[in-house]
C-alpha cells in the first residue's frame, strides 16, 4: 500500500492531514506521521484507521531513513532550514518530497540529482510563498498566451483576523509567529520597481509608504513593501516589467500606528537590554525616550512620536497598557524586540473562539492589441476555528493536494519545482475553490502607477 | 644609536615626524620610516640627517621584522587592524610599541607577555582615543583626589572646520575619512546612561537627539551620541556613575540637516544600486521617492521629508547640486552611501589654504563634602595648513611625546597600556599645551540632565 509520510504535526498541519485522511480510503494509501512528540503525532492521526504517529526526530539519522524508506513521498512541515535533510535522504532512497517553503540554496542544489532519478522536489506550496504564484501564474499565462505583454505586477498578501473577532483598535492579532511580525521589514531596504525606476525604501520608512487596496464586502487594507520584490523577475519571466512590487497586506492605519515602535527602536534585536526581566512596560518605555526630572514618560512619548490630543494613535498605545508601571517584561536578556513582542502578545493573542483570515490581492497590467489594461484580483479565506485556521487551510492544503498528485503521477515534472506551470496550477486552483479559496477578478483600465488620474 | 620606526607615513603622520626629528638630535636618537611607498617615506624625511625612509610592506614578513629588529620602538600608524603584525614581532624582539588606536581584543591578548618582557605597548594616545583619555582621567582623578564622587561624565570631539574656512550652509567639510563620516552612527543603536537610567537612540534618531554646547570665543556646537558610551564605565574606573555619555561634535544645525540623507535611506552600506554608475545625481535622489508621473522630484522630497519653503534645509540640499541631471555618480556597484559621499565630496573636500578644527568638549559631575558640582573643560585646536592639520597635530603629537618618553624610560608600565595613569597623562598634557593644546575648565554648579532647570 502506498504511503506518505508527514514531518512535523505542528499548526500548520491540521488541514493538511485532515485532507488526506479523509482521501486515503478512496485513494487507497497510509498516511504516517513523524513529531517529535509521539503523543503529538497520534494525537493528531485521530485514530484513523489509515494513520499512524510516530516519533521522528529529524535530526535522529537513524529515525530519520527509516521512515523515509518506508514511504512513497516526504512532506516536510518542519521549519524550513530543518527540510535538507530529509531532502538527501528522499533523493538517496528515490522519494518524492513536498514543502512549503522558500527553495533554500542547498535545495536547489539537489535539482539535478531529483531530475536524474525521475523525482519530483516541489516547494513553496504553502500560501506566500504556493497559492500567490499559483494565482499569478495562471493570470499572468492566460495574459500572455493571448498575445499581452506584461507592464505591471504587483501582489499582496496578509495574515490578520477574521472581521468577526477584529476588536481592537489596531485590527490585529498574531495569527502567526509573532516574532516574525515584530521582524518584519528588517535586515535591509525593500527595493522594487515602479514604471521602470528603481525605488528603495529604508526600515525606518517603510511603515509609512503604504498604498491602499480594496476588496468587495470587506473593505479598505493597506500594505508595506516586501524586502524582495526583485527576486520574482526571474522566476515569473517578468524581466522587461515597468512595475514589479510585493507587499504585506494589513488594516487601515496598523502600519503608521507599528512606525511607533519602529520609530522608538523598539523593534530593535541586535541588543540585549541588562535586567530586562526586572523592568516595567513603562521603564521599558522609558528607555527609548530623553532623560527629563519632571516629565512624565506619556508626554515624553506624545512628544518623540509627535501625537496630538486628539490622535486615535495615543489609543492604540493605551490598548497595549504599555505605559503600565504594574506589569513586568520579565525576560532575562531581552532584546527590544523580545520585550515588545511579550508586550503585544498580552493583547494580540488569539481567544479561543477567535478567527483568523488570509487576505490576497494582485494587480495585473499589461498591454494587448495596443491598449493597456489592467486585472485585479484578490482572494480571503476566513479560518474556521482555531485549529482548522485560514493559514492552516491555505498552506496545507495545497501541500495536500500537490502530494496526492505526484503520488497519482499527476504532476510528474522532475527536478526542484515550485507551482508556477499549468500542470501544477490548474488543478490545484481549481480543487481549492472547492474549500472556498476562490480569487474574484475584476477588469480594469490599465491604472498603472497614477491610480488617481493625476495630471501635472 | 637609539632607534624609532614608523610604520606607515600618512597625513595623520606628518606632525608625528616633523616632532621627532626635532627632537632627535638633542634626544640622540635616529628615524626609520617606513611605508608602502619608499618614495613617500623617502620624501616626509625631507633629508633629514637623523631620518631614513625606506619601503616597508606590513604583509611582507622578511621586510617587517628586519625592520623591527633594528628599532628600539615600534610606532605604528597603519590602520587599526594591521598593528598586529608589528605588535607580534615587537614581543618576539623585545621592542616597545605606541599605536594611536584602539586595543583590539588580539592586541589585549598580548598583554601578559608584554608585562613579562617589560615592555611598553602604548595604544589610544591620538586624539579620540587620546587626548580624550588623558584630559578626562586627569581631572577624573583630581576630583576622586580630593574624595569627591562622580556622578556625571560627558565627553564629545568633533574634526570640523576651522571658522575662517567655514563657508558653506552645513558648517561642515571632510577634515578625514569621508567615509566614516558617511557612515558614522550605525551598526546598532546608541547606548548610554542617564541619571541611572539605560537610554537607546535607533540610528534613524540619532541625529535629531543632539544636544548644545558653548565655547567661548567659538559659539554654539552640537553633538549626537556616539554608539558606545558604556565601555568607558570600567575603562574610567566609573561603574557608579548616574550619567555616561560621549558624543560627537557638529556645528550646529549639521545634524538635523544630516538626517535627511538618513531619511531618505542614502546612507545605507548594504545593498549596492543596479547601474549606479550611469546615474545623475537626480536620478540618485528619485531612488529613494515614490514614483510619480507627474510631480518634481523636487517637491516630492519636500514632501518626503516635510521641508517647508521657507526652509534653510532645502538650500542646504541645493548647495550639494543633488538635483543635478547632469552631475554624475560615476562609480560602478555603488552603495547609497559611496554615492553619497561621492555626492559631497565634490562640496565638502578640503581646498588648499582651508583649515581644519579640532574640537573637545568634557563635564564632569560629582559630588564633594555633600555639595554637587560640576567642571565643565574644552580644547579647540586650529590646523596650521593641510599639512599640519588640527587632525594631524592632535594625533600625531601625543603619540610621538609618548613615544621618546618610553624610549627614554619616563613612561615604564609595561603591558598593553592606554594612557589613563598620571605617569602618562601629566608630562604629556602638559608638553601639548606647548603646541597650543590646551584644556580651558570652567566650575558650574551642578546641571546634570537638566541644565534649563526645569521644573513641574
Amino acid at each position: 500500500m502506498r504511503n506518505i509520510l508527514i514531518i512535523g504535526a505542528g499548526r500548520s498541519a491540521t488541514s493538511l492531514i485532515m485532507y488526506l485522511l479523509e482521501k486515503s480510503g478512496a485513494e487507497d494509501f497510509r498516511l504516517t506521521i513523524g513529531d517529535i512528540s509521539k503523543k503529538n503525532a497520534e494525537k493528531i492521526t485521530q485514530g484513523h484507521p489509515n494513520a499512524t504517529g510516530i516519533e521522528l526526530d529529524v535530526f535522529n539519522e537513524d529515525q530519520r531513513k527509516k521512515a523515509i524508506q518506508g514511504a512513497d513521498l516526504v512532506i516536510s512541515m518542519l521549519p524550513a532550514r530543518f527540510h535538507i535533510e530529509a531532502a538527501r535522504d528522499c533523493i538517496a532512497f528515490n522519494k518524492h518530497l513536498v514543502t512549503a517553503s522558500y527553495v533554500s540554496k542547498e535545495m536547489q542544489a539537489l535539482d539535478e540529482e531529483a531530475r536524474k532519478k525521475g523525482l519530483v522536489f516541489m516547494n513553496e506550496i504553502g500560501v506566500d510563498p504556493g497559492i500567490d504564484h499559483m494565482s499569478a501564474m495562471q493570470v499572468i499565462d492566460r495574459i500572455r498566451d493571448k498575445g499581452g505583454k506584461m507592464l505591471l505586477f504587483e501582489s499582496f498578501t496578509g495574515g490578520l483576523i477574521a472581521p468577526e473577532s477584529d476588536n481592537n483598535l489596531w485590527h490585529y492579532k498574531f495569527t502567526w509567529n509573532p516574532r516574525n511580525v515584530v521582524l518584519a521589514g528588517q535586515g535591509g531596504a525593500a527595493e522594487f520597481i515602479q514604471e521602470g525606476t528603481y525605488k528603495y525604501i529604508p526600515y525606518h520608512r517603510l511603515f509609512r509608504r503604504t498604498e491602499f487596496l480594496d476588496i468587495d464586502g470587506f473593505g479598505r487594507f493597506e500594505a508595506y513593501a516586501n524586502r524582495n520584490s526583485l527576486k520574482y523577475r526571474s522566476v515569473y519571466g517578468l524581466e522587461d516589467v515597468l512595475t514589479l512590487y510585493r507587499g504585506t497586506m494589513r488594516r487601515v492605519g496598523f502600519s503608521k500606528a507599528w512606525n511607533m515602535f519602529v520609530q522608538l527602536g523598539m523593534t530593535d534585536d541586535s541588543y540585549t537590554i541588562p535586567n530586562s526581566e526586572e523592568l516595567s512596560y513603562r521603564q521599558y518605555v522609558n528607555l527609548f525616550l530623553p532623560y527629563s526630572p519632571t516629565d512624565s514618560i506619556e508626554l515624553k512619548t506624545r512628544h518623540a512620536l509627535k501625537i496630538d490630543q486628539d490622535d486615535l494613535m495615543w489609543y492604540k498605545l493605551l490598548e497595549l497598557d504599555i505605559f503600565s508601571a504594574e506589569k513586568m517584561i520579565g525576560l532575562k536578556d531581552a532584546t527590544p524586540a523580545k520585550a515588545l513582542q511579550k508586550i503585544l502578545m498580552d493583547k494580540w493573542t488569539l481567544k479561543q473562539d477567535e478567527k483568523d483570515m488570509i487576505v490576497m490581492y494582485h494587480k495585473f497590467g499589461y498591454e494587448l492589441d495596443g491598449k493597456k489594461k489592467q486585472i485585479d484580483s484578490n482572494m480571503v479565506s476566513i479560518g474556521e476555528d482555531q485549529t482548522y485556521t485560514a493559514m492552516a487551510k491555505t498552506v496545507g492544503l495545497p501541500v495536500a493536494m500537490a502530494a496526492l498528485r505526484i503520488l497519482n503521477k499527476e504532476i510528474t515534472t522532475p527536478g526542484v519545482q515550485i507551482p508556477i506551470t499549468k500542470e501544477v496550477y490548474e488543478p490545484i486552483l481549481k480543487e481549492l475553490t472547492t474549500f472556498d479559496i476562490v480569487f474574484h477578478e475584476y477588469q480594469t483600465e490599465y491604472l498603472g502607477y497614477n491610480p488617481d488620474n493625476v495630471s501635472a
